[in-house]
């Protein structure tokens, strides 16, 4: 269905999977406001030799750049995988009013400190597509597995 | 001294001096590589409208791209005032050997949950020119406020 979370949670898929043929951990992100694509990203921490250059961080300041505004009111961000605490610091700077992530990450997700780390008026969804967006992120690290990387 | 803490941390309060004098709120940082700097910067997110434009975001960014790697491999990052999560958590990514800062800061620092941010490995020194460090602060909140921003 056009503008629900699983459209756009398609979308950030097609980001992730960019990564993946880039040979990034494969994740991907999208802000959108009033149903516009104000920025987007695929991590690129790799290619760039950068650690900050998650998806959403790149998603985060494209975002910032289109609106003017350091501040995303009004925007949702969407990510295939569960952000990180520094992409949910970021997120909290950033004011945002709704993130919605696919798969969840127990081992760097921002989850265990959920409470302390987001902003309080930003409000949660997750588990769309999480099938999907996981199984890109296990496929990705089977195949390292597999070459001995 | 030549190549103290007290040393770099002089120079990572020129750099905040740079944010005050550009209204920014006054956070310096440097990357230190074998005794030299390889990174700097200092908080510019008024001026780019972007959260993620914290001094040690942009310090370690561009110390990655000095060495060419995501990794800050026996580099130690200097800093006026304690690191919020997000740029702990960048830290933690990049694996940084040390972290020293000046002022702490209660309210946003990444201190609370300190044992669960930073990377094992990180070493962390604080209170270095504390004072100063501070004052750079609090006397810009404080022209904020008698000018009514």
């Amino acid at each position: 269905m056009l503008f629900s979370d699983e459209y756009y949670m398609k979308l950030a898929l097609k980001e992730a999977q960019y990564a993946f043929e880039e040979d990034e951990v494969p994740v991907g992100a999208l802000v959108i406001c009033n149903n516009k694509i104000i920025g987007k990203g695929y991590n690129q921490t790799e290619r760039l030799k950068d650690v900050t250059a998650h998806a959403e961080m790149l998603a985060i300041t494209a975002a910032a750049n289109y609106l003017g505004s350091k501040f995303l009111e009004g925007c949702t961000l969407y990510v295939t995988l569960e952000p990180c605490l520094m992409c949910a610091a970021a997120l909290k700077w950033a004011r945002i009013d709704r993130l919605v992530f696919g798969a969840s990450d127990a081992k760097a997700g921002y989850g265990l400190m959920q409470g302390l780390v987001l902003h309080p008026k930003t409000e949660v969804t997750h588990g769309i597509m999480e099938n999907e967006c996981s199984v890109l992120v296990s496929s990705f690290f089977k195949q390292k597995r597999e070459n001995g990387v």
